[in-house]
């Protein structure tokens, strides 16, 4: 078999457009982004991507019909801009060797439909909750740094320790080295144990001012404000137990 | 050497046949029935299947003799209804890519022969002895769970979660994705803990139905009965501990 | 790279030979076998075997030189019978997928040679110290089961459980499937917890007087016997724990 | 995708250049040790090598841009002897084929530029802290043996036990095997607790004196002193311990 079977459903004429990537990945950063991207925009699905690097599984739908794992991509014509190419998916490769074959083909695909930018979404765990989630960045060339911190974007020179690991970080790596694509890497901070909106509310207040785009947040606010709910609740219950074991044994 | 080797013993002639796949998995529940299957039809083989994606070993007949371990597929002419190609075998492909190469290869056989319609056959493990197991289903379009509904398979929006793993699930993934193919797969409950010919049983009721079969279920309701007993006799053993542990430290 | 790279030192005319398989494994019976063999009878080196699918490493001779991990593929003109191929190496393949690419290269090698027959040595782990290590056999046909039994073979239905792992089985799988080749593997019981030469003892008398070989085993039959000595000892020492424990607390 | 992607920055005119190669490994002295020659020498950076074995992986530099990981070769013209190629990056190739992959790939590359001899730089980890770190080698000839005796490398019969892993071996192995090349891997001994630029200085002084380069090592010597001082430290700190010790329970 082919290692990878693209399906092209359409090949829409595009304006240079994005490639926004958000697979699963730490906290579902960029999966819940890159999704919610697409649900609002009514972003139209365009090319179907199986592979044997994906796992060997068949998901089940409500109605009870089964569909092969696979990464989409979806394009949105932008009024107001450039327009979309987005990549959502059900999984990443399995393998170190599947995500490079994986992000390659995605490139190759975009590059056909004219693509010279690209945006990947994820998470930066940092292993604590976190009160205000802080997006950071890292991006192919010094020019992109600059114009992503007028938008609030943190560019540290420790932060992510390790880089940038799977899909966000090879199309951005693969894209300037072989296919002469620039880019930049958003992470939102998240604990990491949970999926989090509330750092894709942010990740996509970015993304929607960057590129001028009629995305309606509110929902994402929505569920943004049930996650600073639950983990202020958690909060305090930590503060109560930390401020118990400083009492020592007569609490 | 090539990847997969297919030894073709015959090339029958075959009516439309239905692919029915059973190799080993949860419970065994697939292996079980469609080993029973192709035994009480007198079913006869006709492909050997081996490849460096099985595991790197031979086994042993009772008579010293040794063979590489493989896949086969037998046929059955059907006088009543549409003929069959039934998949057997010692493994499933070791990794995740042997497994897509593996049933890739499968379906490009079984298409030479005419099939458009695929029955996979496992089991579905709920950690718990099961009564009465019900047969799961997933299939590969509406009308097929509409159908098969019928015959008393249950499609569930919540089971099973996390999809189908493994041949029962990349042939018919594959099937309808690449070579247009219909099909279904039934999972027969089991607790998964031994293999489990009570959940076979159901499982070959409905195939048996469905497909108009004449096919002695005897065997297999004996072997099943057997299990049912031995089942009941461990569920009592167990609500006679857990009446132990209500009474505390007095029991 | 080619996945495996064959350097052949000799092409020497060879009298339908028989290949002798014997790389690590279970008590290290088959290397111990294979290259007490080789030593003995002077075989000559005539082709090495490298391979991405062993590790990737080299080791250092005494004088600090240092080589890359090899299989290497000897040959003995035999006066009195049939002429002999000896397979011996650092390490088997370190994947599944690679012990069949290697053993399938073996294979291809020694077809064009002429080879028809093939002996593997291996051990058969018991986990307990053998007194007397009984040589246990599997082969492709029954001819061969019923001629080896002659020479004191063990043909169990149910030993070894779990078939035959790796190159000792592969080449006896592949061989009789895609060379029409003929074989037998030879395996000697082993505790399998420290290289065995008790063990290769027995395979050797078998393979010895099978072949007709002028082959001295004199000094393998004093290896042999010291580890009679230390397993005595080691079995005694047993006995007096047990015993120890027997007492009770009193010991 | 290409396996291995190579990109030239220039093609240089080189000298029977020597290749140097040093990549991460035991207590980093490779590593160090390639990278401070580089950098001493302003050697100049011509091939990048991208691979699809390497970590699916970019880094972050410190003005926030990214780069995907990767190895190097540096050219040195000396005009004192020998041309040099140094080889470094940021991991090995993650699997046993990869790093054959990758070794092969390296010596294709240093082929076309004239190489005829290699030199590879690693760590011995002893696992214990080493006051005055020796260097050890290993050869594909005797008469480098011979002629690295001279300069103070030790060559043992039984150290390192094991062989040599990864790269360093590689190259030297597959270099003689395939490519005609002969070589030496220096490893200096290291605790392989921490990166060690002490044990890389003993290695580096070997390589300065061997290729007549004008090589300043006072930086590496200073750093080589606070590891000396940390060590020593380290080493009085355990005296005490085990003093204490020795006094049971008093202390």
């Amino acid at each position: 078999m082919e290692p990878i079977i693209v399906k092209y459903l359409d090949r829409p004429e595009l304006n240079e457009p994005v490639l926004i990537e958000g697979l699963p990945g730490v906290g579902n950063v960029g999966k819940i982004s890159a999704e919610y991207l697409k649900d609002k925009l009514n972003a139209i699905p365009f090319v179907e991507i199986y592979s044997k690097y994906l796992p060997p599984q068949v998901l089940i739908r409500e109605d009870g019909t089964l569909y092969l794992v696979k990464n989409e991509l979806y394009y949105y014509k932008n009024p107001h801009g450039r327009d979309l190419i987005i990549l959502v998916g059900d999984y990443q490769g399995m393998s170190a060797e599947g995500q490079y074959e994986l992000s390659y083909k995605v490139l190759e695909i975009a590059k056909e439909f004219g693509t010279k930018l690209i945006f990947t979404l994820g998470g930066y765990g940092t292993g604590q909750l976190v009160e205000k989630p802080r997006v950071f960045g890292a991006a192919t060339d010094k020019e992109l740094v600059e114009e992503l911190k007028k938008y609030g974007v943190y560019f540290s020179s420790t932060e992510p320790a390790g880089g940038i690991v799977g899909a966000a970080g090879l199309l951005l790596g693969l894209g300037s080295v072989v296919f002469d694509m620039r880019g930049v890497c958003l992470m939102g901070e998240t604990s990491g144990y949970f999926s989090d909106p509330k750092s894709s509310f942010e990740v996509l207040k970015v993304v929607k001012e960057y590129f001028n785009l009629e995305l309606d947040l509110e929902e994402i606010e929505l569920r943004s404000r049930e996650i600073t709910e639950i983990t202020t609740q958690l909060k305090e219950e930590q503060k109560i137990e930390e401020k118990k074991e400083d009492l020592g044994y007569i609490g």
